[in-house]
């Protein structure tokens, strides 16, 4: 059975309805604590989900089933807006997990792609406003999760955002450089992606992969003043509008999941591909990073 | 029998060729005077279509019928350009007759949107070179119809643009995004459809939803001189070029309009809509605006 | 048999591993000096590909069958990058040659546009980093050739790029189009194409059809350097990235060329067509222009 499913039968704990300021926390295992940090305020109904895995927030197959299960379980609970952001200083999310991908365990690495198509379908057609609040580095994947929401604003700062995987020698899915076109157009995609490109916020800014820059210490404020603008909108008309404009995107990758899932397997498991990988280990151990 | 062809009948008095500054009216029905204000100027082949219902314009099925059979008349003339405008101060128009949707006819409704999209299919993909002389507010209806010309010029001032259906918590069909699209591009369409928003000249110049700006009183002036800048290009070339941009973009709705009017029709006449249109209605008696 | 396979017959000359720097010349008649300069630089991989064919670098069937040839022959050689030039003063290309299309041999006008669909689908899909360094006017055909790069560096001065094929009265192909799409966006495009702009340097850049101005002088340094940092991208990644983005776009026209070829020829072979381009070769000839 898939890690997503038995989470989620661990979690089905009787939601019912919101009651004031509220944490609940999904744990991937029994062994573990819980990589995502979930508050809901139950009387505007925006939730706040951190990721914290430090040191760097790598998206991890427990991660990333734990983000399903929240966004789930918001859904059920008819939350209204959902607030993306990091618990781990000066990193939004760092991307993918290496150590998922290199030398990996098959059916892991399969189920850890099947959880990250889950997570990207859910949240960039999600019946609720979603910001992203990106504290720092927001690299690859990072980048994805906060595409994938209605609008994104990123601290000032030495901070980088883009989609850089051909610098590993990897090549970003067709799903990524979807959602990466229908946010900044298909030219500065054609260089973003090729070049692997990080930009600052004020470039991220300038291309419109961000919509706004704060300072680090008002990104909270103005993430949930941003949030109330959104929610003022009639929910179901807003909702269906997003999903005209994305659901044939979206339907994409739904059509294609399993050839999609075959496809990044075998590019992964090249040896060419390893080694690669292999050489991004070394170097992240010899400056302490990563897992 | 329709009311498009009704009236188109009526109306079929023999128009033959152009002959100096000349006026002409179309009615949609005999107990009302005309909605829409044509004339041509035989010299450029330009005609200057003027809608002039106050106070605000609302596109009603009788206004709609005659932009179509006038549209038709200055193609059977041949006419070269169309300058579009609006003969009541301060409003370009307010978009669609809220009045024939709240407690609406139901063959009435279905009526007038496939008028709707009529004028719609008819002007985006026009033979004519189409300009846009927007002299006053542009919301909704009001914006589709600028968005379907060749180019756009706006009156400074304290006016907006915009399609802001979902703040009515209506949704902009298919076709008004794909117009959308076209014009601004994906990631702006996603924030514009959403939130509803309503540009300043100045925001709808950066967006590219606008071409130029102009002072109110060099609007005609301004549209005239980018009329004679368009008509330079051979008509053949330059008409074959814009059907090839924007076909397909036509046909989506071709293929699929009595599926839209079900689709349209069955949205508004819900309760929910109903409702909202209703407190909106009755909102606008009170400041004595619409109908 | 085509003058390509023709020609690439003669061409074949073992060509073997890359020594220091090399210039190999390809001509497609035994008559006529080649129209192509290419020179290869061992210790990079680059090759630089000049058009020089005076006084304006016309796009005949012979240079583009060279084009085709010489990026075959690159292709073979394993180069990794290409930079596209042209060896004639204050032009990049003028576009297609006028002589080939105005009072046609009719076989003859379907292999030039097969070599231009071929030479299109060589570079915009090319495995190699392309850089364009355009040194001069860049009109219709030239622009194009330029836009199938992955990255255009055009030299400040009193030059003009653009697809201005309308103001001859001829229609863009529907894969100019296309190209110009992904360049510029859906609304550019639509006035770009329709009134057949010729932009400065510096509208070019601000719309996003060139990547950046250089001086004159500096124009070839400044292609070596922006060719070197494409060129530190995993070349393979780069280049599956790139096919992500552009394949759909090369398949659109691969799977219609034969009817590409017959629009084309159909539409040129038409009297007021023929009497346009007769007007304008005998404008040019006034002028000394053009073959």
């Amino acid at each position: 059975m898939s890690l997503l499913r038995n989470v989620l039968q661990r979690c089905q704990r009787g939601s019912g309805l919101l009651q004031g300021l509220r944490k609940f926390s999904v744990s991937a295992s029994c062994n573990q604590s819980s990589s995502v940090d979930v508050t809901v305020d139950s009387a505007t109904g925006v939730a706040t989900l951190k990721m914290q895995r430090p040191p760097v927030n790598s998206l991890t197959l427990e991660l990333l089933t734990e983000m399903c299960i929240a966004v789930d379980k918001l859904d059920s609970e008819k939350c209204r807006g959902l607030i993306l952001g990091s618990g781990v200083k000066n990193i939004f999310s760092a991307g993918l997990d290496i150590g998922t991908m290199y030398q990996p365990d098959e059916p892991r690495l399969r189920e850890f792609w099947r959880t990250l198509q889950e997570i990207w379908i859910k949240l960039y057609g999600s019946q609720m406003v979603t910001v992203a609040a990106i504290s720092g580095h927001s690299p690859a994947g990072g980048c994805l999760l906060s595409m994938c929401c209605d609008h994104r604003i990123m601290a000032e700062g030495r901070y980088t955002i883009g989609l850089n995987e051909t610098l590993l020698g990897i090549v970003a899915p067709t799903w990524f450089q979807d959602t990466l076109v229908n946010t900044v157009g298909h030219r500065e995609a054609e260089r973003a992606l090729q070049l692997g490109l990080l930009y600052t916020p004020e470039q991220a800014l300038s291309i419109g992969m961000i919509d706004s820059i704060s300072k680090p210490e008002d990104l909270e404020n103005e993430a949930n003043e941003a949030m109330k603008k959104w929610l003022k909108i009639p929910a179901h008309a807003r909702h269906i509008t997003k999903l005209q404009l994305r659901q044939s995107t979206i339907d994409r990758l739904v059509k294609n999941r399993q050839e999609d899932i075959d496809h990044f397997v075998n590019f992964i498991m090249k040896d060419t591909i390893q080694k690669s990988l292999g050489m991004y280990v070394a170097a992240l151990k010899k400056k302490g990073g990563s897992k």
